[in-house]
């Protein structure tokens, strides 16, 4: 490809400082180093995730930089490969960056039991972005809200080549999250009881892996009634809007299901639901996971509450391994066993990245009264047609 | 029996209020009603949670009361049996009275993920204890600080003809509570590395339980250094000191073992070591498991700590169903397999019962520095010889 080795210029949404509108700039994407790749993104979405480093978390050290992590590209070229050992990426390529790497090599990469590699690819200070003479950091070591980016390769997954990179771009985060967080954290059960906290993306891909895994009943929670059609569509089975109860959301779930359901999923990242979830299992084997992203405070419990039997778990990506796992799933939603295309709700240009923004903290503002939903559907920002 | 259908007379260790001294006093023991046994008290140890109701907790509705919940004894005569169709209980049975029941009909009896039975036998009101004209209640259905009780046959586990009670009763609480927690709810793998928080008596018994398990390495934890020598004889490879550091504990142990822990459990009764135990275990799949009882406060943790994969989980004695495992144990100790005489400091007479709490609170207040034990090695107090 021509641009191979050379430093490419192309557009990017530039987060110059927290709490400030993102900023369409000419950016220079230095060629990938070894075990690097540039990746051509064709389409993202937008999480909450990005707008909680943009606006919550607000570390003035994370910036400036380049948000976007659900992504979808093309390989653009390869860097020099001494230790591409396990796979071989080529130009053309069709990939999905990864927010957790998968190194294949460390002590956590090869038990079976986590997905929490130990090499954390592209993290600060390394990064191939500058504009207007400064370094951009790299955010999660994907930066997708770019034309291009460059990504380690232990942290991109190859896909299949017929897969629409506009709808399988939400598995590089919210829908595994969410899926995965059912399926292999809280491992349901066929016949089993579970309740999901919030119903954005998180939550109906934790509902889809609930309805997968077996559940009988899929308990979906949220203070948005307009969410449940479409939970629906996912298999939730029964709602709960905790503004039509005065007594706290546990005891109305303990009393819809005799004691409590089998599994919860917290998928809203507020500590209070946390909390909530966790009460809301049946003591003695109840299991609770926490799927929605939060870290700037505590969350508190009684002892008791675990004491008395209940697992408190929680998980990154849904505990999928990236590399292995993200192509699979590719493979389940082109066989039609998973819904994607119904998690969209918008198609815009990288240029309407501030109003994507908007339509998101507009759908936050409306949830902020007992609980915040973290995730709106995404919204699936095409960059341009492929 | 002579006794039979008769109230007996005999001596008692009564609570007759919060943070007082126990009193010896003549009480009457009702006959047993149906499904109730009566049962002799031959030997009987003294936990912390005995202490923590006098002493800590101290809710007025809980007394007058006659504590005791880890001791054994011998069947006196038995009520009207309608349902006693599991298990057929005669005078001269040797038996241990278990403080969760197991009525084996409940939903939570049948699933093997719990033994928090629904059925909370011989909960207050229901008492067959009075003294001077008042009815005294029995703490957690067996109160084994009197000469005689009465306890719901659900609650009783029937044992070798040929234990030896004075032995076997702290199978009715501490050390099924540690070595289970280990076993049967951590799940501790062979080859495995252990921490365990505080080495009271359910400490060493967790400890005992990791080795039993297979664990590789087993790091026992306690600000009392004399405890570490009676740890190695339960199966401790290696200890630390708090007070030997500057820095958190789990810092240190993250050091020690390279990522942390793989099972770390809490033996202690503090809601700060409750979370410096689940700091301490590995990112990604370490699982922390709550031993130790309280509940007057919340234990706070950032949800990361979850999030990043960790598990946290928690069990009332060790997870075992109490009639059918406790004969289990009972037999394993008999067959040189399990230990329990190295448990015993003290055998005292129910006269001396105040001298007991007094050494055991001795024991709590030189650890409280940076937490707290709850539990001495038991001291048991054998009311007469049998």
């Amino acid at each position: 490809m021509a641009t191979a080795g050379k430093v490419i210029k192309c557009k990017a949404a530039v987060a110059w400082e927290p709490n400030k509108p993102l900023v369409i700039e000419e950016i220079e994407v230095a060629p990938p180093e070894a075990n690097e790749i540039r990746i051509k993104i064709v389409a993202t979405a937008l999480c909450h995730t990005d707008l909680y480093h943009l606006l919550e978390s607000m570390q003035p050290q994370g910036f400036p930089t380049v948000l976007g992590h659900e992504g979808a590209g093309i390989v653009e070229s390869v860097g020099c490969a001494v230790i591409l050992q396990y796979c071989c990426f080529f130009s053309g390529d069709k990939v999905i960056p990864l927010f957790i790497s998968q190194c294949r090599q460390c002590h956590f990469c090869k038990s079976p039991r986590s997905n929490q590699s130990r090499h954390d690819a592209m993290a600060p200070p390394t990064s191939r972005f500058t504009c207007k003479g400064k370094e951009l950091l790299q955010f999660v070591g994907t930066s997708t809200f770019s034309e291009y980016t460059v990504v380690n390769e232990m942290a991109v997954a190859k896909i299949d080549p017929m897969a629409p990179l506009d709808k399988v771009c939400l598995l590089g985060c919210g829908i595994c999250t969410g899926y995965g967080a059912a399926v292999n954290t809280a491992k349901v059960e066929p016949g089993s009881t579970c309740a999901v906290f919030g119903l954005g993306a998180v939550g109906m891909a934790a509902v889809m892996g609930c309805k997968a895994a077996g559940a009988k009943r899929i308990i979906g929670i949220d203070i948005n009634p307009e969410k449940f059609e479409k939970a629906k569509v996912f298999g939730a089975t029964d709602f709960v809007n905790p503004k039509d109860h005065d007594k706290p959301i546990s005891q109305v779930l303990i009393e819809m299901t005799k004691w409590g359901v089998d599994f919860s999923l917290e998928c809203v990242g507020n500590v209070s639901v946390m909390r909530s979830a966790l009460e809301s299992c049946v003591q003695g084997y109840g299991v609770s996971v926490i799927v929605g992203w939060t870290d700037l405070r505590d969350i508190a419990i009684r002892p008791n509450q675990l004491i008395s039997g209940r697992t408190w778990k929680g998980s990154t990506f849904g505990g999928f391994k990236g590399r292995d796992a993200v192509p699979q799933m590719v493979k389940v939603y082109m066989d039609k066993k998973l819904m994607l295309d119904e998690f969209i709700t918008h198609h815009m240009t990288l240029d309407q990245i501030n109003d994507a923004i908007e339509l998101m903290k507009q759908s936050l503002r409306t949830n902020l009264n007992q609980w915040r939903l973290i995730r709106t559907l995404h919204d699936n920002i095409r960059t341009h047609p492929y």
